[in-house]
C-alpha cells in the first residue's frame, strides 16, 4: 500500500472553536485517508501564551510567532479562528500571498474586508473558505454558492444570532421582559458579558452582509446594513403579535428588488406559519427564495465549539480535496455584479405601531388621516382602553415606503392626542 | 475580450423536469459567463417522439437516437431526467464510459444500482452528480458529502415524499380520513393516478437509501429498507397522537448504531416540538444529527418542475466548474465502509398500539403482563370506553427490540379479551 499523503495545516487560535477543530481532527483521523485520500495534520498552533496548558492539546505545536507558520513551506492550510479584524486580516493576507489556503470563521473580517481577502485569494490561486462565518454549523455558504447557483435568489432571511433568539423565545414562551430574559441568557452563558453586538443586531448584520453578497452576487458590507436591535421590545409587543397570529424574531433580511438591494437587521413580526417562526431557543436558521427552488430553509446550531468547528473542518476537507485534485482556487469571489443598495428611506415594509392615545371619539379618525396623507394605508387596528382616559392603539399598515411612514410618525408624535409612540416594528411581507 | 468557452450538454427527457432544466438554462444565459467562466449550451435533447411540439423548446435539438449523443465528442455533459431504471442505466453507463459527465435525478436507479454507476464514473474520471434525486430542490447531497464531511453522522430522518406529507397534513388539519385526503391529493395533482409508490413508502425508501449511503459512508440499497406505508393510518390515530402532543409523519429513518445501520420508512409519531413536525403540505425536509454539528435540518420543495431543475442545474454548474478547473471526478463514491445492516427484528423503537378490548376489570393487567413477559415496558396508557362492552386502549411502549414486541403482539392477537389490534405505529425516540 502506498503512503498516504499528509497535508500540513496551522491553527491560529486555540480558544473554543480552535479546541473544537483540534478535537474533530482527532475524531476523523481514521476516516481521512479513505474520505480524502490524504490526512490533514496540524503542524503549528498560534497562541498568545505558549506556556499556558490547554487540555487535550499537544503543547509542542504551540508557537507565538506568526512568521514560523508563514515561512514554513510545508504548511499548506491556515485555519484562522482567532476572530476580530487585526491581526487576522494581516495573517490571512500574508498567508494567501505565500500561496497558502485559508479557512476562516471570521465574520467581522469578511463583512468589512471580504473583497480584499477574496481578491488576494484569487490573485494567488488559493482557496479561501468561510462556511463557519455565517450560522455556525449550518451549511449555508456552499448551498448558496453551489447547490443554488442556478437560481436568481430574491430573498435571504435569517435568524443568525442565537443570543437574541434565545431572549425572544424566553420573552414569548415565559412572558419575560427583555431585561429579565437577557439576565437569564447571561447567567446561562448564551450572552456575553458585553452583549451589545448581539442585542443591537451588529453580529447579525455582519452575517447578513456576507449572505447577501453571495446570494445576490454583489458586494454588501457591514456598513451597508441598516441595523436595529431588540432592546426596546416589550412583553406587550409580543402579546400583541400573538394576538395577530405572529411572533417577533430578530431577522437579518436581504432582498434583491428591481430597484436595488434592501438589507437590514430588525426585529420583525412574522406569521406563526412561516418556517422561521418555529425556530426557537439558540437555534439559527436561514430562509431563501429563488426563482427556481422556490422556498428553502436551513436550520441548526449557529454557534458553539463543535458546530462551528464542524463547518471549519468541512472547509478544511474541501481544501484537501482541492489539493488532491489540483483544483485550488476553483471557486472564488462570486460578486460579479455591482447592484445598487437602497437607502433605508426607500425600503418598503409593513409596520406595527403601538401607541398611547387619548381615549375619546375621533382620535382614530385623526390618526388615520395623518397616515392617509402620507400614502400609508392601514391594514388592521386594535384599540384597547388602558386607564385614565388613555387607550392603547395598535396599527398594522400595508406595505409602505419607509420615508412616507417616518414622515407620518413625525407628525403623529407632535399631535396632542398622541401621548406616546411606544413601539414601531416591521411586519414580514411576502414579496414573491 | 476573449471568447467565452461553450460547454455542450445533452438532455435526456423533455418532460416536466426536462422543461425546467431548459427554462433555467435560458434564465441563466447572461449569468453563466460571469458565474462559471463558461456557457453551458444544450446540443441535443433525447425524446421519444421528435415530431411532438414542446412549448418553448427548440425542436431542432430533438433526437430519438441515443447514439447521436453518445458518439458526439463535443457533448461533455449528459443530463438524465427520464427516470426509471432502463434505458437510463444503460445510457448513463455508456456516457460515463465515453468520458462524459452525468447529472441525474434518477432515485430509482441510484437506490438500486448506485454502486455500479458510481464505480463507472470513478473508473473513467467522470463526475456523476445527483442532488435532485433526493428531496428535489433542497440541497442535501452536497451538504452531506462536503459541508458535514467532518462529522460522524448518526441519524438522518426525512420527510421525503410530498404526496404523503400532503395527505397526512390534510388528515391532521382537516380531520379527513385517508381515502378522502388521497382523493383530494389526486384531484389537485399531488398524487399520481397510481399512487402506490408514494403511499406505500417505496419512493421515500429509495431516497432514504441514497441518503443513508452518503451519510454513513456505507452502501444501503432500496432492498435494504424496511418499508411501511400510510394506508392504514386513521383519523383516530392522528387524534390520539395530538392528545399525546405529537403528530404523525411518514419518515425515512436511518440510524448508524454501534451494532449496525437501521434503516426504514414508516409512519411515526413525533413530538410537536421536533423541527420535522412543523413541515407540512407538500414540503420536504431532512433532519440530520452528527457528533460535531449536533442537529441540523434542511427543508423546501421536494418535487416540482423548477425546484427539481434547480438541483439538476446546480450540479451542471458544478461540472462546468470542474471542467474549467480540470478537476472532474473530484469527489466520487464516498461509501468506503461496509457496515452491517440490522435486520428489522433487531431494530429498537418505541411503539404506539391502539386496540379494542373487552371493557372489564383486569384486562389492562392481562395485557400489561403479556408485554412484561416479552421485555416490553409500558410508558403510557390511555383507555376509553367505546360502547357495547368494548374499550379502546392505547399503549405507548418504552424502547423495545422489534422481535420482542412482535412476539407480544402475536400473543395478544390471540387473547379472547382483545377484539382487535387496530393500529401499530412507531414513536420517535431521541437516540443521542
Amino acid at each position: 500500500m502506498s503512503e498516504i499523503p499528509v497535508i500540513k495545516a496551522a491553527l491560529l487560535g486555540a480558544g473554543t472553536v480552535g479546541s473544537g477543530v483540534y478535537q474533530i481532527l482527532e475524531w476523523q483521523k481514521e476516516e481521512m485517508p479513505k474520505k480524502l485520500g490524504a490526512v490533514v495534520r496540524l503542524k503549528k498552533i498560534l497562541v498568545r501564551d505558549t506556556k499556558k496548558q490547554r487540555e487535550g492539546m499537544d503543547s509542542s505545536l504551540f508557537t507565538d510567532n506568526w512568521k514560523e507558520i508563514l515561512e514554513d513551506p510545508e504548511i499548506q492550510i491556515v485555519i484562522e479562528v482567532m476572530g476580530g479584524i487585526e491581526p487576522a486580516r494581516t495573517y490571512i493576507t500574508e498567508a494567501l500571498q505565500a500561496g497558502k489556503h485559508v479557512v476562516t470563521a471570521n465574520k467581522d473580517l469578511l463583512a468589512e474586508h471580504g473583497k480584499e481577502v477574496l481578491d488576494a485569494a484569487a490573485e494567488h490561486g488559493c482557496d479561501l473558505m468561510f462556511e463557519a462565518a455565517v450560522a455556525g454549523g449550518i451549511p449555508i455558504i456552499r448551498p448558496l454558492k453551489q447547490c443554488l447557483a442556478a437560481n436568481h435568489l430574491t430573498e435571504v432571511m435569517g435568524i443568525v444570532n442565537g443570543t437574541t433568539n434565545y431572549i425572544l423565545t424566553k420573552m414569548t414562551a415565559d412572558h419575560m421582559e427583555f431585561s429579565e430574559a437577557l439576565a437569564l441568557a447571561t447567567e446561562l452563558g448564551y450572552a456575553e458579558a458585553d452583549p451589545t453586538a448581539d442585542i443591537e443586531g451588529y453580529d447579525a448584520a455582519r452575517k447578513v452582509a456576507i449572505m447577501a453578497s453571495i446570494a445576490f452576487n454583489s458586494r454588501v458590507t457591514f456598513q451597508d446594513v441598516h441595523t436595529e436591535g431588540i432592546t426596546k421590545i416589550t412583553a406587550g409587543d409580543i402579546a400583541y403579535a400573538a394576538e395577530l397570529g405572529m411572533v417577533i424574531k430578530l431577522l437579518g433580511v436581504a432582498r434583491n428588488t428591481e430597484t436595488g438591494i434592501e438589507v437590514g437587521v430588525y426585529p420583525m413580526l412574522i406569521p406563526r406559519e412561516h418556517p422561521l417562526a418555529g425556530v426557537n431557543d439558540s437555534f439559527n436558521a436561514v430562509f431563501v427564495h429563488g426563482d427556481a427552488v422556490d422556498d428553502a430553509m436551513f436550520q441548526g446550531r449557529g454557534a458553539g465549539k463543535l458546530p462551528t468547528a464542524s463547518a471549519v473542518m468541512g472547509d478544511v476537507f474541501e481544501i484537501a480535496r482541492d489539493l488532491r485534485a489540483g483544483s485550488t482556487g476553483r471557486i472564488n469571489c462570486t460578486c460579479y455584479k455591482e447592484l445598487r443598495l437602497k437607502p433605508a428611506e426607500e425600503m418598503e415594509n409593513r409596520y406595527f405601531i403601538r401607541m398611547q392615545v387619548e381615549d375619546q371619539p375621533g382620535v382614530l379618525a385623526s390618526i388615520a388621516s395623518v397616515f392617509g396623507n402620507h400614502h400609508v394605508s392601514i391594514a388592521q387596528v386594535i384599540q384597547k382602553s388602558v386607564s385614565g382616559g388613555v387607550a392603547e392603539l395598535v396599527v398594522i399598515t400595508d406595505k409602505v415606503v419607509e420615508r412616507h411612514f417616518r414622515d407620518a410618525l413625525l407628525i403623529m408624535g407632535e399631535m396632542s392626542i398622541v401621548k406616546e409612540i411606544s413601539s414601531v416594528l416591521r411586519v414580514y411581507t411576502q414579496n414573491h
